[in-house]
């Protein structure tokens, strides 16, 4: 990173510390329901409550209706890979959650709450979620090590019955296929025609690899590259990742057909690169996109400084670029992703949210920008364009009722109002708690 | 329980449903912070936030300033006896729980998560708690049946750096105490010489016993009675009881000096009987009352019917009265204990709990009530007494600091000026959201 961008970080650091000490965090609990004195805990306590809880013990899918848990998720991490930082603990991890539960409810609606946990293995993790899951509608995995994060995903996925997603595989997958439908479309290139390689083989190219199957690009026409070139099947190292990290062994089984063995190789006529590795510049050499075919796509996805800069892409042949940066056109960003798939799926009581759900949101996002008239430079809606989480919301509700993975039913056009109507009065709420002076404005000094 | 008051019990449950159901629960996650756009997402997440995560990782400490930590703690249940319906489960637990954060927030303007959890022993119970413990200032067990309860509060007290409290053993125990203190100055005796019978060896009386004990009463001047009689050094089920329930084992050796073998045997020339048994009436016998000292004192806690009527006890001879309802006069209620106790706790970084701060609190609720004017018929606040609320936090706050189990000083002053802010906020909050809408009044015809 240059000098100037190490200081603008830096001040962002100071600032956040300032802001989080001022406020003592981020988010609270605040009643729902109306509280005009005592006695009206008879309703919302004892006596009455012994009521509700005897109607949740006759099926207790009654929760879902009679408590908080049908818009309630859990932001649960272990703290082993939070941010670029690494392994700083669940306490350190603790002011991301609380600000990904400020998201969560901010552009969602959804109430979520931070849940950093200390555990020793990865069987504890699964034991403390299995634990809570009667409290919640849902379970948001956040900043875990790889290759753990894979196993608690699968593991999760499949004993719970509720929605369980690690947003730094699929809220990520998701966002780059969204992207890709319409990189696509502007360079007038079909999905399942592309040669793609993925660079980096950490949680978000490992889930964007199966989800990019999943919408239908064979796995013979990607390419995964780690730390120590493109994976095959002959790799020599394929004994240890069967033992170690399955998820990249089986990619490495499948992905490749022609085994290439540099990363000049892999390159060489791709159509499309996904890189999320390490922050650049200089990651990915202008060299290796020349050797790309017509028209390619580049999606440089490190933060807060992408692999190799926009314009060095361009330079490079590369005809349309995206990146993780709100600054840059393209914006790849999961935060258009996981508020609304939960909104959809806690608005179904749904019990899992599959692959499939994650192609059907991105496809309508996809649409949502395609309908304002993509380009170059707008192949996703940026995370201002409000209007495309209910419709992706919409979108995740119809597909996980279609699979059968839903308690409720529902339409498109009436979860497209259900969820504008709560993310619009989460929103409202805020909104009026701030004009009322109830939270305040930063104090100026704070930011200067 | 009389027909009329199964009808009207009957009528608080249809009335909860109904209210559960039309709001869907009862509390929601708020931001605490300004949102004026996404730009405001740079602050509270990336990339400011890792610098605050970079910060707490030097010092996990400071997670208590730079989160919501600070103000957050869990309601934690494994549902095994909620109310008074038994083990009915995690997911019937929610509504109760969920009450109870609501209580937490306007009376004590703490932030408490309702989180039942489906464990499969003690040990996974324990394993989930110190899991969370990085996520919250405190822990606040409820509703665990007993002798289970005891060994979680034991061990989770011995082995979590954060305050954990199980509120039907210690909040009962300090109401119970308050309520006390003002009936022996009514009746001009004294803690340290009265001979007191505990009918019913659950949670609270258990505890209660400890904390009496803590608060000067000799053990031996105590008697427990269970369903099979009084508890004595030489019953015949010692042995059953040293395996199963150590801590009903330990007050059998220590108590009933006499060893007194019949109720009525207890019961002759007792000043005090603090009943938390089986709900009334007919439970406790007017003859047994007859037989207590003169100017003696009843508590008759159970609910929602007392084990004696007050007129009943009063004819039997009892000077003071107490029971677990509102609607007589001296509720004992540990609604008074748990909010300020664990304001004040929260407010000093507690480490933990002792018995000793649930004496001091009962002594400064004592105090507020005698300063107002103590009578047979006034010995404890009522819940509308909310300045109790504040002085009660100022008194846990001061005797965890002199205990040394403070993570930062204050002194009574202060934290009497704060925890009267804090409270005061969180209520005018609600009341905001309930003016402006955003909190909608109860539909009439859910309560008609």
């Amino acid at each position: 990173m240059s000098n100037a961008g190490e200081d603008r970080t830096k001040k962002w650091y100071e600032v956040s510390i300032k802001v989080a000490r001022n406020y003592g965090g981020k988010v609270s609990m605040m009643p729902k329901v109306p509280i005009k004195g005592l006695r009206d805990f008879s309703i919302y306590y004892t006596p009455g409550v012994a009521g509700v809880s005897l109607e949740i013990s006759k099926n207790p899918d009654l929760s879902f209706e009679l408590t908080w848990r049908w818009n309630a998720i859990a932001v649960l991490t272990d703290g082993t890979r939070v941010l670029g930082l690494g392994n700083v603990g669940p306490e350190a991890a603790l002011p991301v959650m609380e600000g990904k539960a400020l998201i969560f409810k901010y552009l969602g609606g959804v109430d979520a709450i931070p849940l950093p946990i200390r555990v020793k293995s990865k069987e504890e993790f699964v034991a403390v979620a299995k634990a809570i899951e009667p409290s919640f509608g849902g379970i948001n995995l956040e900043d875990i090590e790889s290759p753990k994060c894979f196993y608690l995903l699968e593991t999760l996925r499949r004993e719970l019955n509720i929605p369980v997603w690690h947003d730094d595989q699929q809220g990520t997958a998701g966002a780059i296929l969204a992207g890709l439908y319409n990189a696509l479309k502007v360079v007038d290139k079909k999905l399942t025609g592309v040669r793609i390689v993925l660079f980096g083989a950490g949680a978000s190219n490992i889930a964007a690899a199966e989800v990019l199957h999943t919408a239908g690009v064979p796995y013979e026409n990607m390419t995964l590259i780690d730390s120590k070139g493109p994976l095959h099947a002959d790799r020599e190292d394929m004994d240890k990742l069967m033992l170690n990290n399955p998820w990249k062994y089986n990619l490495a089984l499948k992905t490749n057909k022609e085994r290439h063995k540099t990363i000049e190789e892999a390159m060489n006529g791709a159509d499309v690169l996904i890189s999320a590795s390490t922050p650049g510049p200089g990651i990915i050499k202008k060299d290796w996109v020349r050797l790309m075919n017509k028209d390619s796509i580049v999606f440089a996805l490190a933060n807060p400084v992408p692999e190799i800069w926009p314009w060095e892409a361009k330079e490079a042949g590369a005809r349309v670029v995206a990146t993780g940066r709100s600054d840059f056109p393209n914006q790849i960003n999961n935060s258009l992703i996981f508020p609304s798939v939960f909104r959809g799926a806690l608005d179904v009581r749904a019990r899992a949210i599959s692959n499939e759900v994650i192609v059907a949101v991105a496809r309508e996002i996809a649409k949502y920008a395609e309908e304002r008239g993509i380009s170059e430079d707008y192949i996703i809606p940026t995370m201002e364009e409000w209007e495309v989480y209910p419709r992706a919301a919409a979108a995740a509700a119809v597909e996980i009722v279609n699979e059968g993975l839903a308690r409720v039913s529902t339409t498109y056009r009436e979860e497209l109002e259900r969820a504008r109507e709560i993310i619009a009065k989460a929103r409202a709420s805020m909104e009026k708690l701030m004009r009322e002076g109830l939270i305040r404005e930063i104090p100026a000094e704070l930011v200067r």
